[in-house]
């Protein structure tokens, strides 16, 4: 149920002191092959962090031996030192898993990945996260997915991870996030394993169609970071040659499970808000509608408040224009939690039959009566907590 | 400095029942003449109330005697029926006023336009209305513009209204607006008049000249609703022609004072926040960008905290498509209350040095290095207050 359940991976998650908590934060990933196959999706944010910059060049061949990924620091908006401190983190993790390998095992700077989460504009403190890297692969072994996971936390609470176990072969995964987490692809760093064999294309073809399904439609708080990471590592140690659409399927259901997990965790929230569209003209208009509502504060303040104030929804799902919707507002209907409250854009059944407070999940469904497609954005109620953890402290 | 106070007004403002606090709740203004000029822009949301629909038809000969609007209730989502009750309202004015004005005095209801805000998706209590038109109607008279500025609130704590005074005419004012608070025009009830001699061409170009730049560039909480309406209406008692531009520039004041009353009574609130982007390619880049940081709840979170943590600034300009604000994001400068802490994308000034505790009002100004536009809209804090207003019951 880690990075580390699939064959071929070693993984360590260590305490550098780049928290002040004194907590693990740093994590390092590797992956022993035979196959060292690598994938990443990357934030869609035009600012982009030094780790982000690094690791689209460092994936652009498709090849990648480790992952190395701290916590405490985005190194977002650093200049150029802090991407010089990004250059010298890789450096750093792959002279010292050259050193441990011995001749012949010798990797490259361009074969570490790197991932970075905190606070955005501050630089990182270096000598501590190289000293983090040595101690973390002076720690590595086959069972590390889980020290790895809890390294990367943020205000996450729980380390999330997810495995697909598949006949002779499987997909491990693990992710943070629990704020500023909305998608292009959703805000957070995640590292998928697989010991499936693989090759580049394919796994960079997997990964984007699991994400757009899956991470692409978490959006809690409408806020798109500038770290986002999605890193996918073949070994093909499994000796199983997959074919593209069963590792896709396999990618979808553990990102799938991730950004489940991601939603269950995100800061101070109370619910977690499935909105489904349905009856769409494409996939691209029901995602574009689901979005509208998950990103209206008026909504998610209702939601937390146990009130099933379908207006707040439909004045939403108005604001989408036609040429990116085309639906006749007059049809119109929203379904909360089984009650359909609004019926052709009017008054449906009695909002007072919808139970909100029973479970922390709430199902939304809006009928755009304007074709066959639909879609399902999560999102989260907007609450104290959520104020409280945004603005007691800089995150 | 209100909608009476330019001549040829009489307004006035009653309890009809329909606030469950027995506060006023009914207003009519009604225009004497010698002109009916009359002009409106309307919300751009593709879900549209009832009055909203009515008002856009009944202003389009460019010309309206009289104005009724109720609080209590936004006569939204409420179907064929809802409408039928609109209809009914603006007869029930022009009926009144008919035979309150006895032979040659009639109006039609279709110079009767409507506004209506509170509660989507539940039926007006009609009878309570009508009666309130027949209490507002005997209640007329030349002072009235504060009454009627009353009755129009629902969760404003202050009523708002506005005067541009001019050499021999004017244009008075009077808005309600403190949640679902955005623009496409900012989410609002206005009736501004002018004792101006002016066509209602004129009056259209210049009322929606003067609607761009000020409630469309208020965007407290990124919420649109269905009900927002500016109505103008132009008297012509003051004998004075005036020309579109003149007339614009004072209905700009004025609707500039207006909004900026808005932003300051927005629900929970305690930082109002003027986004100036500048050195923009054109206006509407401009205008996208200081709306992405405007809608960023992690930005307001943190200045509900008092905390310059100028990367949620930035990360949320990084969000606006290249196509639609084309710039250079390593160029990027923002600048927070007169400290620029971020310079180049990197880190500028101590962010310690910001100070946001002394004042209400904060200024973000970001400099895009892409040409010469620029462009402010103003927004709210994200608090406790606003979460709890907006959860703890419905409006």
């Amino acid at each position: 149920m880690s990075v580390t359940a699939p064959q071929g991976f070693r993984a360590a998650g260590v305490a550098a002191g780049l928290k002040s908590t004194g907590a693990r934060d740093v994590a390092v990933v590797v992956n022993d092959g035979p196959l060292a196959t690598a994938a990443a999706v990357l934030t869609s944010n035009r600012v982009q962090a030094a780790p982000v910059l690094w690791t689209r060049q460092a994936v652009s061949d498709g090849a990648a031996r480790a992952v190395v990924l701290n916590s405490g620091g985005a190194n977002a908006c650093t200049g150029p030192d802090g991407f010089a401190d990004t250059h010298r983190t890789a450096e750093h993790v792959a002279d010292v898993l050259s050193a441990a390998a011995g001749p012949g095992g010798e990797v490259g700077a361009g074969d570490v990945l790197v991932c970075s989460t905190g606070l955005i504009g501050v630089r990182l403190d270096l000598p501590a996260l190289l000293g983090g890297v040595d101690a973390a692969v002076d720690a590595l072994h086959a069972a590390g997915g889980d020290e790895a996971a809890h390294a990367i936390m943020t205000t996450d609470t729980v380390a999330k991870q997810a495995l697909a176990q598949r006949d002779g072969w499987s997909v491990g995964g693990m992710a943070k996030g629990a704020g500023m987490l909305a998608p292009g692809l959703a805000t957070m760093l995640s590292v998928v394993t697989t010991d499936a064999v693989v090759d580049a294309a394919a796994a960079d073809a997997a990964l984007r169609a699991a994400t757009r399904t899956t991470f692409d439609r978490v959006d809690s708080d409408g806020c798109l970071s500038t770290n986002d990471t999605v890193v996918l590592l073949a070994s093909g140690a499994s000796g199983v040659e997959v074919a593209e659409d069963e590792l896709a399927a396999a990618l979808t259901e553990v990102c799938a499970d991730l950004s489940r997990r991601l939603v269950a965790d995100a800061e101070g929230a109370s619910h977690d808000i499935a909105v489904t569209v349905t009856n769409a003209s494409d996939e691209d208009a029901a995602v574009a509608v689901a979005r509208a509502v998950t990103r209206s504060n008026l909504f998610k303040t209702a939601i937390f408040g146990n009130d099933p104030n379908w207006g707040r929804i439909v004045s939403a799902v108005g604001t989408v224009p036609e040429h990116v919707a085309p639906y006749d507002p007059l049809t119109l209907d929203v379904t909360v939690n089984g009650v359909q409250v609004c019926r052709a854009q009017g008054v449906g059944e009695p909002r007072e039959l919808v139970d909100l407070a029973a479970d922390r999940e709430v199902h939304v469904e809006i009928d755009l009566h304007a074709g066959t497609a639909s879609a399902t954005v999560w999102t989260n109620d907007l609450t104290h907590d959520y104020v409280h953890e945004n603005s007691a402290y800089s995150s």
